[in-house]
């Protein structure tokens, strides 16, 4: 049995609902396809959510890690292709801002994904949900978590593939939120369990 | 038991694949809530989609005319506020293209939908379903559907309640047009569900 | 010389600018075309904004009233196709807020616009201006504005052709507002110069 | 004197008119701030764009090479903060598609702009242009064009400054395209003028 850290975030900004909150702690410690899920709450904070997945890496030494990251607005299901060296945006959960900032000094400007992100685009097209890649997981937190983790996989060397997938908001957010796009989180849940499903 | 006339539509435009079809087709013969359900599927099709629904609405007999169309860019359920007597927009299934041509020559510029459209918003919120009063139906098919059905119900001095409820694309539209938002086929199923729950 | 009322909004909501109060005061007193300009900024309250029409309209005794509204989210100039007869929506500026109510007790529920609306969009057009026939103007303050003086008109008997443009976002209200789309204040004013030479 | 070395491209896919293309040979030869520009126009064409870049790079010895592209959709000015190592999406104007794709097969996953960005960002919207950075220029020839062009200076080592600003349709275009967000010719032409002029 291999094993995959799933990783989702605390609610931020004016998003009172994380749906990838909801499915991490719905997919801990359940088993999908050939994976065990170590699913982990990371916050919404630029000091302390890079350092949090890195430990979480070293105590789950994970074969996979799988980030989520709500994207309001979205209106499907999008694995990132890169993460930027770039902390940017507005403030984080701690009124911690950022602009126009590396992550790691001297790391590279980009790094693109080592999942198989056509794959899960095309699998979840498959099962009857919408996907495409993205080319862009912005400069927040979210990008944040994702360079940290690839930049890290890379420096230790490990053949541990690692990346991001963008979900649309819930309906519950949305009936918050009134303009965004949603699906249930039913829809959710499926679709990432379809991406582990997909996952060798 | 009372009954209620449901319709829907077939494909028109570039939208290869029309959901309302499905729910109508899904739903027919049903009993939901009070209602006994008569599921019809209309043409896109400035001559005949009028006298198609005139037509049912006779056989049938209903207590509620409730007509679903599908509103490609939607993200919410929305019941239409009202109908304008007004023709125009891309030519229908039939190659008829229509411009500020008047439905009724002698029929007034607007009329109201005569069913409870709050409620319904309210309902399908409590439901966790998105919904919102929509202010305008277009001046395509389902404006003229909207429109034709009110005008008969008014000049025959009957009280039956009559409107029109836009819906989302479903994902497996949303496939085939990449940038629509969309909902499952099962969420859009429980939202018109949940409306014909809602009616007295 | 004929004599046009040309009404604008003061700022409401989160939009601290607004764009349409700026070309009514820079219109006001001039000649476009065959008209005198009236220029008259209007305040976002349902409680006198449409008393204060009537008194300008009273006052100025115009041959066309053009009513001007800033629509955030707009790329094109849109001419109003019909108001129609209720206030909701969001709080007005003194924190008045209205659901499903009538404007006019027993007036109808809809009344389309007796601008020329088409010969606008296409002059627009020509003039090299993105402009479309809009099938909803809301149900706040310019949808207000725009029932209670096409009401009057007909109430009254009169002749004067009456009806509502809605305009996009200014590039100065986009620097605040950072979402909207936006035009230059000048392609603004052009438009709506552009509009009144179209009017016979 | 300075040089500046200023490219747009063809029309592509479904946009007859290319905003870039008009002023890229309306700046062509004129002296913009501490700039004499050198405008040349681009091929949508994923085996000749990249070459011809480099070409005119090497004809022109310019001090900055800034790379214009329209982004059909885009509310504002907005400058490219990194070009990534990939090919991606609808087929160009020679019928050539690439899917995921290296452009250059060693070259690092991301190289960032090496343009003042933040600095045109304050100054386009202190000259009242909406301006805002953007995370991602795509994987179509736009990004092709803006990853060679950083990587061939990389390369030789030279101090030359390069990189891309996406602009929003024009109304001209937006007429031909009717749901896009458009500028007036005018406007875009400025901003890309005050771009110039920021540049040291």
């Amino acid at each position: 049995m291999k094993k995959i850290l799933l990783t989702g975030f605390v609610p931020f900004l004016n998003y009172s609902i994380n749906p990838t909150e909801h499915i991490v702690k719905q997919l801990n410690e359940q088993t999908i396809g050939n994976y065990e899920v170590c699913g982990r709450v990371l916050p919404v904070d630029f000091e302390k959510s890079g350092k949090q997945i890195i430990k979480h890496f070293e105590e789950t030494e994970p074969d996979v890690v799988l980030s989520l990251g709500l994207a309001a607005g979205n209106v499907k299901i999008t694995p990132e292709r890169i993460a930027i060296n770039c902390n940017d945006g507005e403030a984080d959960n701690r009124g911690s801002q950022k602009q126009d900032q590396r992550i790691v000094s001297d790391g590279p400007d980009g790094l693109f994904s080592t999942l198989p992100i056509r794959k899960l685009v095309n699998g979840l097209t498959d099962a009857n949900l919408p996907a495409a890649i993205s080319n862009t997981a912005g400069t927040y937190l979210c990008n944040h978590v994702m360079y940290t983790m690839l930049h890290q996989v890379k420096k230790e060397g490990k053949a541990t593939r690692s990346g991001f997938v963008h979900i649309p908001a819930s309906h519950e957010l949305a009936i918050l939120n009134p303009k965004l796009p949603s699906w249930s989180e039913q829809d959710l849940l499926r679709a990432v369990t379809v991406i582990i499903e997909l996952l060798d």
